[in-house]
């Protein structure tokens, strides 16, 4: 038997800030960060490796709520707990004390997500398979049992879920074999940064189409003269066909959303991304009436599945942007495929950020070979940061990801990584590797 | 000048589940708990106390984040913080780092709200005056400047808000005159908790009745048989013309609140509270309409006024049940007062807990006296435990809370309160409290 024995969260911390990666109309200074979790077995060759994404301050409250989460855990046999992942999630979710402090919302929510992360790693670790794979692998009854369903029924009963699975079923193989040899497809935000010079912008945007990139975002609504400027410019370079999306962090009110898209509206964007408080699903619906055709996307802020059921019943928005940092891992996000198959709505998952483009590959990859089928006006988000800190990091070749085949969900981090941007203590932080390069 | 000089957040935790006080469908074994903020000046006549209330673990974590939130006013002039409260909370909540966390909920909304909290007890002890009358009277300009409005403009304008208070200016004098007599009417869940006997409860409506009730609540959702019991006890104890409200705690899917309520319609509840996912708000819109003329009522786990905005425009709830210590303090809670009163949907607090009930009466009598002017379809819930931990304790007369009359917000607790029940340190947690009663 395999033991369950300890878990270790690690606040680390990027110091993103100093360079405007990142930088939007919302968060100025983000410093991108991670709560890290190490679940660790007595079996020396199996730990799972898990985190939620944040921007800096606060990053140790999730720390503690992930320590606090992954409690029940310990000492249990990693069997049992791995060979039946809706239940153990089901146990951990119905900690009726933990649920009042959201419920399934905020700081709490992110540390399930971290926890529940870690235990997928660790499955597909344990099976020798991509998570990707290991989910392609399950039969529809199996996925759907793992799916959180809870508060769907009035959109999806679980025989539908089942349904929806089954016809795509047969055809799995022929999905994988595709993007085993294109890629999935993805667009770059790297460029846009509100924080970037014009000429920085210029630069990386003919980078970007040189790369093979077809989509290309910017972000928006600091200031509309220099939006319409920022427009121009990335038109300029990318040329009309390429795509833009345009993403506004939440900064307006539904009536003057709807103002500043229609001022950006020569430019044809895709969509308008985060145009308000990601919690307004009626103020979605009405901003995407109003824009129409250019298309409303929003999701990382999505905090959970009831969320996301009612942006698709209000017919809210065109594109997905789940986030898998946010929602409670596999279990949730898999709940939330099946909801956007059957309305209809593509899922264009949420990355960037610390690692969340080595998660959402998996994401993508499945739900095309096993959930949605199609790659019709889906593209993931790509951000070039920060990979260089991760074992299996994602690669992206002529503007997609190649498909992963290293068992496990690629989350997990080099330990000198770690040492280096532990917070407050690593060497980054306390001035150590200062001293050490100029010694050196 | 008077300086803010410390914070202090204390995690106070009272071994509630022991009694089943509190018990229902989905939290069964609750310790109310509050994360405490003192705010301390450089004046040791002037201090600010405030909380947000949770049900146990992950009390921690809210007091971690309450610190933290509560840092940038440590160093700054007193004066200045409290003059414009508006200002304050503004700058609070614009740190993007810690807004990435929720935004505007879970724990870090929660740790809003105890140090607002905190900042409007403080600002009313400066004044020397209740919080209710503090609030009273101000103009209706000074009003709308302290409510938030971001992300409301689409269904109250800032002109509208001021036009709503006006309306009622010139005769607030009057409807104070008329609660100092009568005080504001409220109703009790004491009785109803599910964890209580079939005896018990009978013998607590009995008293509820006799104490001048008139309206009282069950807890429902666990087994429609052992309901159907309890509703047909309660209307025996109450008879037919008192009012019966029930309260599922979110235990339910849409279509199962349609079927089990349609079960329970015999009793002729007023409202179902929390049928579902408190986050659903055309769920709740769907149940309303199925169920009717039975109200829905919702809120105490109503996240923002984001949440709230939208229940009002779907036409989902015919009760608002905000909560004092989850929205964050006066500056939110005074936005959805002013959306209720513009959507002509009566609020009626949620209380009980750990001093909730001390805080919400200076909101009913606020909402009478200056945003809604009326009390019809209006009742204050009230739970008679815990008050005895309070310096100035609420007090109920004849099914009316008496209006509080000294300076603040009524969230101070007693010194020995907190050394006794502080966690995990405080005597009753470490068995210092038993030891000494043996000795004595």
């Amino acid at each position: 038997m395999t033991t369950i024995t300890a878990v270790e969260v690690i606040d680390v911390r990027f110091p993103t800030s100093l360079s405007a990666d990142g930088s939007d109309a919302m968060n100025k200074d983000g410093d991108y960060s991670a709560a890290y979790v190490i679940l660790r077995t007595d079996d020396s060759a199996l730990s799972g490796y898990g985190f939620t994404f944040t921007i800096g301050r606060g990053n140790d409250i999730c720390v503690l709520a992930a320590e606090q989460r992954a409690l029940p855990l310990i000492g249990r046999d990693a069997d049992a707990v791995l060979d039946d992942l809706g239940a153990t999630y089901r146990d951990l979710k119905t900690d009726s004390q933990l649920r009042w402090l959201g419920p399934e919302k905020g700081v709490e929510h992110l540390a399930m997500a971290a926890v529940m992360n870690a235990l997928w790693d660790m499955a597909a670790r344990r099976a020798g398979k991509p998570l990707w794979r290991l989910l392609a692998d399950m039969t529809p009854e199996q996925l759907v049992d793992i799916a959180d369903l809870k508060y769907l029924s009035d959109a999806l009963t679980r025989e539908e879920a089942i349904a929806l699975l089954e016809e795509l079923e047969p055809t799995r193989s022929e999905r994988i074999a595709e993007l085993e040899r294109d890629g999935y497809p993805c667009y770059t935000t790297s460029a846009g940064w509100l924080g970037y010079s014009d000429e920085k912008m210029r630069r990386l945007l003919r980078e970007a189409v040189d790369q093979g990139y077809k989509h290309v975002k910017l972000k928006v609504g600091a200031n509309l003269e220099e939006d319409i400027r920022r427009c121009r410019i990335a038109r300029e370079e990318i040329g009309p066909d390429a795509h833009l999306m345009i993403d506004a962090n939440q900064v307006w009110d539904v009536p003057q959303a709807i103002d500043w898209v229609g001022a950006l509206s020569e430019f044809n964007p895709l969509w308008i991304e985060e145009p308000t408080s990601p919690d307004d699903i009626l103020g979605h619906a009405a901003i995407r009436r109003a824009v129409a055709p250019i298309g409303v996307a929003t999701g990382e802020h999505g905090m959970n599945r009831v969320l996301f059921k009612q942006m698709f019943q209000a017919e809210a928005i065109d594109f997905c942007q789940l986030d898998s940092a946010r929602l409670a891992s596999i279990n949730e996000i898999l709940a939330v495929y099946l909801l956007a198959k059957k309305f209809g709505v593509p899922v264009c998952p949420h990355a960037g950020g610390v690692g969340l483009c080595e998660l959402v590959q998996h994401l993508s990859i499945f739900d095309y070979v096993a959930v949605s089928g199609s790659l019709e006006n889906r593209v993931t988000e790509f951000v070039d940061h920060l990979h260089e800190h991760f074992v299996d990091p994602c690669i992206v070749e002529n503007g997609a990801y190649r498909v992963p085949t290293a068992p496990g969900y690629s989350a997990e981090m080099f330990e000198e990584s770690l040492r280096e941007y532990a917070f407050p203590g690593g060497a980054y932080w306390t001035g150590a590797s200062l001293v050490q390069a100029r010694i050196a």
